[in-house]
């Protein structure tokens, strides 16, 4: 990707895995409400970040022109989030993104999508059984959503505009569905956060993979190869390349990197 | 059902479409952005009708206290809508019916979905071989939605937040695509319109029967039993005890009704 690739909510969790990673992987434009401070931009230049709203239209019309792909990740990322926030800055944002992307010519949309998204699948007779190793239970992007929060639904909401935005205008876009995403160690003693765990580094390597590859439309998994997954990841491998290096069976269920690991922590 | 029944969007065309068959058939409250005039109550008393937007939580929570179910069918129709009103008149608006119907501790919604959050299945390829009686080509609601238009999305959106609200809440929730509903003969020299006809009486009976079965969340095809379809009504049989009467097939394609027909023009 030659043309400069738009990062937005480039300050958040999600944001700040992958400019650690690939801050000299592309040419960056970095949006978010709040000025970035310079050791959240990773040598990425001043002048090329944006403070601005996503529902601003004009302002995101502007961050966009020229661009030839965006990160879309800006959004409010509470779980417990109320509707009228997720309605706007979430539902309503993307949309915005969506829209001055198409308008602007640009070539491939990734979108934070959630686990949050497929939630309610965990329901009381499947738990914990299926966040274990040998449990055969599977999700794999071609169901339908169930959100187990309002926030989950606006997730999903953002799935189904970029299937719009795909059909209607033929705009590449990715939906990753992110996991429970931490730095260094899983999540200690959390069964289900071990299951749906995406290490920093798989993080910023499936993003690069959203932006280089290929696609039409695809809901993905963003975790790493968890032995405990249940969301599959071989549509990441297969349309985007992705080849996550971590698994939390690497820790112990308490959160210590095991001594045969294959990969020292981050 | 023995406790009320509130119809939103009362005035709009399905509405009266259910109206104008079952007036006698539940104990109705009536909402609508504007005074119902008596000539679309079809008996039911100015007393039971509500002047009210659906996005005005209070009045949503009013009209709503003390029924038994809700069909939801308030929201812009139109399906070139511009995302400012769907996202305000049928997102925010249906979030705001499905809690007020938790909240009010109702035990059925029926919603009001669209042909158009799948319109994308119909694609190039696909048509106009996909409208024809020969053609094997079926939806059947497990499918991902493909909106058409930002209408359509805003109705895949309400079929989401059914689904928030099923999983999360307990409320038993339908969600109805409707087809091409008009009244007496399907549309004229239109195959994909004949394909989706739903006429006046099998629209009041798939209420009728969405509002007396039982059942935890679902999405069923709103057609007539049309030899065209490729929509499939299997679900709403087997689920609601839908049994449409009528068939697009009995009228020629012009629109005339066939002299060898089951059903007299309504």
């Amino acid at each position: 990707m030659d043309d400069p690739v738009l990062l937005t909510g480039a300050s958040g969790r999600v944001g700040q895995a992958i400019l650690s990673h690939l801050a000299d992987e592309f040419e960056w434009r970095l949006l978010d409400r709040e000025p970035i401070p310079e050791d959240r931009r990773y040598g990425v230049p001043e002048s090329a970040s944006i403070v601005a709203d996503v529902t601003d239209d004009e302002a995101v019309a502007d961050a966009v022109g020229g661009c030839g792909a965006v990160i879309h990740l800006a959004g409010d990322p509470r779980p417990n989030a109320p509707w009228d926030s997720v309605l706007t800055n979430n539902i309503d944002g993307t949309q915005t993104v969506y829209q001055a992307a198409v308008d602007a010519g640009v070539e491939k949309v990734a979108y934070a999508s959630s686990n949050h998204a497929v939630g309610a699948y965990e329901a009381e007779e499947r738990t914990p059984e299926m966040y274990r190793t040998d449990d055969e239970f599977r999700l794999d992007g071609t169901e339908l959503p169930r959100p187990s929060n309002l926030y989950g639904v606006s997730k999903a909401t953002g799935e189904t505009l970029g299937r719009y935005y795909h059909d209607e205008h033929d705009l590449s876009v990715v939906c990753v569905r992110i996991g429970n995403l931490t730095k260094g160690h899983p999540p200690r003693e959390y069964e289900r956060g071990q299951a749906m765990w995406l290490s920093h580094p798989d993080c910023a390597h499936l993003f690069d993979r959203c932006v280089k590859a290929e696609y039409d439309y695809e809901i993905v998994y963003g975790i790493s190869d968890n032995d405990r997954k249940y969301y599959s990841i071989e549509r990441a491998k297969e349309v985007l390349g992705y080849e996550p290096r971590d698994n939390s069976a690497e820790y112990t269920f308490e959160g210590e990197l095991r001594e045969d690991a294959e990969h020292p922590e981050e």
